[in-house]
């Protein structure tokens, strides 16, 4: 028996009737990684407001997040300082027929800030910055041999997209598969690339979804400098997702190890739409021939809110808190799958946790616990990293610890 | 003889030394479009603000602007109405977990306003939008090749840049090349594509930097959709450099020709970064399984401007106004030209305007006609087309005029 419409329309979510228009007029509803038709039930597709770690949805449901929009919010939504710095900005106007005095600012700011870098230059998306450096290694070397891990992504376009619908094969020519952390396999790929080889791209640390994240190896970092310093190739560290959550002079500082280019985005201006490629002054002729542009890429707005983000960041040695309420939370799921008597498997950085239940191979377990703890405010993903923020406190991860144990009962209840 | 650095320092301007600053730590000293090495003597590389029709550089001169940040500036910088509706969103967050109303709102808008649409998406570079489009094609086809015109510009990334520096071979391997306007060439390529025809993606008009801009003709716009019809292939306009400015349904409307996909940027959000693909339903299912996506690809405050953009667009009738200040400036232009017996050629749509020079291979007398009129207040480009805002009302263009009077003086005044 179907219910009369009347009743539909009195129950229907203002999530729902936003769905409903969207299937009309955009593909599929939604497109790419922000099509929630994958997330677990009662997940909400459309968004109204945020602010700091808490986000509300457009029926009034307010979660706390860890999803920080997918990386780009480091600070906390609506930061007042990065705002007013943003604002400022932006009553002197934005978009120019040049750059202004803060993209040299900005420059200098990196340059002072990643032990790299020399130089910086400007984009969009993540995937404007890893193809810049993609350019830039060939230039420099004038070979075309790309190293890329299998798995890891890049970003959506053609070259790298993680789906080959619409891709032909030339698109991905000159790419050489390796497995992250397998030495053996990282050299067997130098050989297949030969003296053709222009670079090696490696994420910061593996986070592929839906597998456990890994750290990479101090031995893995090291054979992947060395293939590059033998070969004359380029090491470009993807830094568009783990930038500034680890360390802010680069992912790799820890291990001794820094690329020649780097990729960045996403958490660089806390959710204004900047991205950034930094490299050394071996690839600086090469940044200067080769031809990158883009109509909002000198944008001065998303400018001034990354100064003031990296500035914050520094000042308050923002990698450090997001460890420790990783930390904090890592804690406190183990305690809480203990006392349920749930296995999970917690990995990566606290500071982009991954929680992944065992024995779930289609996600039953995981979609079970994050839908529940979505009901009682915590926004959770059951196979993405999830990312921390500075606005989270340890209150803030203490509640969302409470919303979790409500996720652990349900999915003791599942069976 | 040189000068002692003491009297350098006092005539440094402020240009100047930001272009120190940023030789050091940016590749060149600027990328791309946007770097002012190229531009005439005397122009300035970086800005401090804006206001209608009105740019000022670091140095505290002031320009009629005709460049209209490349494109962006449809409205005139810093639209009172426009800054308004993208700070309400920003005071309720700009990029979220997931889309905002907002999305849905403008892809109603582009669907109501554009006639080929039957949906939309988006994101955030002109040449997001056209890979875009290539990637749909070759999926709702499973074909590989898309013809191109020889000299067009759809983006820089290495599948379409205008530079082959850093690209390989393989980047490009199934374009297919025409003459814009030339039918003949136009089958030729078609022939040559055989049944592996995905796509012709076409600019809204020849608008290649350097030469005289021509409009399409009837008989190339039918010949490219009736070779379209005839393949089932996927006719793509590019409208990212000429869209809202010409015919807010389409550049093509006034041919009566309608394409299959459109890439649409740059003016949108009238210079907050954004990019829109339009399809209709023979790409609908292609475009749902293509995986294109970005970071900031749903930013809500690009988005609110967007939609502002669209609706005074629409209520005031832009491209009319352009239209009309733009033979106002041609027709002025025309008038000094002859006066000052110097032999001048304009071309495009008035909107667009570009002039060059009889006799001028070395674009000398063009660089000397823009260094003088800058000196005397009008930003205008010796070899791009250049860009009518509404801010521009008919006081500004003969202001303007006077200008040009003296870049007419200083060409006649050349050997």
């Amino acid at each position: 028996m179907t219910r009369p419409a009347s009743v539909l329309n009195e129950t229907l979510t203002a999530d729902a009737a936003l769905r409903a228009r969207a299937a009309r007029v955009v593909p599929g509803g939604m497109w790419g990684h922000l099509n929630a038709a994958r997330l677990p039930e009662g997940y909400p597709q459309f968004f109204a407001s945020a602010q700091g770690c808490r986000i509300r949805d457009v029926d009034g449901r307010e979660y706390i997040d860890f999803m920080c929009s997918w990386g780009p919010v480091l600070l906390g939504h609506r930061h007042p300082e990065i705002e007013a710095a943003a604002q400022a900005q932006a009553a002197l106007g934005d978009c120019f027929n040049g750059p202004g005095e803060v993209m040299v600012d900005l420059a200098e700011d990196l340059v002072a800030m990643v032990p790299h870098a020399d130089w910086a230059m400007f984009q969009k998306n993540g995937g404007d910055a890893t193809t810049a450096c993609v350019t830039i290694a060939r230039a420099g070397t004038t070979r075309r041999k790309v190293l890329v891990a299998r798995g890891s992504y890049h970003g959506a376009l053609p070259w790298c997209s993680p789906s080959l619908i619409g891709v032909t094969s030339e698109d991905r020519a000159h790419l050489v598969h390796f497995d992250y952390n397998d030495v053996a396999s990282l050299q067997a790929a130098v050989t297949d690339a030969g003296n053709d080889l222009a670079a090696i791209l490696v994420t910061a640390f593996r986070h592929d979804m839906g597998r456990d994240l890994e750290l990479p190896t101090v031995e893995f970092a090291q054979a992947a400098r060395a293939a590059c310093d033998a070969a004359g190739a380029a090491l470009i560290i993807d830094e568009v997702r783990a930038g500034l959550r680890l360390d802010l002079g680069g992912s790799w500082e820890a291990l001794g190890v820094r690329p020649d280019l780097a990729a960045w985005s996403k958490a660089i201006a806390n959710g204004h739409a900047l991205a950034a490629v930094t490299g050394n002054d071996r690839f600086r002729d090469a940044a200067t021939k080769v031809f990158v542009t883009g109509s909002f890429w000198c944008g001065t707005v998303a400018m001034a809110a990354a100064r003031a983000t990296l500035r914050i960041a520094r000042e308050t040695g923002v990698p450090a808190h997001l460890h420790a309420m990783g930390l904090r939370l890592r804690d406190g799921l183990a305690a809480l799958a203990d006392q349920h008597g749930v296995a999970i498997r917690q990995s990566g950085p606290p500071q982009m946790p991954l929680v992944l239940f065992d024995d779930d191979l289609d996600v039953r377990k995981g979609r079970a616990f994050c839908s529940a703890a979505l009901r009682h405010g915590a926004f959770f993903h059951p196979q993405h990293n999830m990312f921390l923020s500075a606005a989270h406190g340890p209150a803030d991860i203490d509640e969302a610890l409470e919303a979790a144990a409500q996720g652990f009962r349900a999915v003791r209840e599942l069976r």
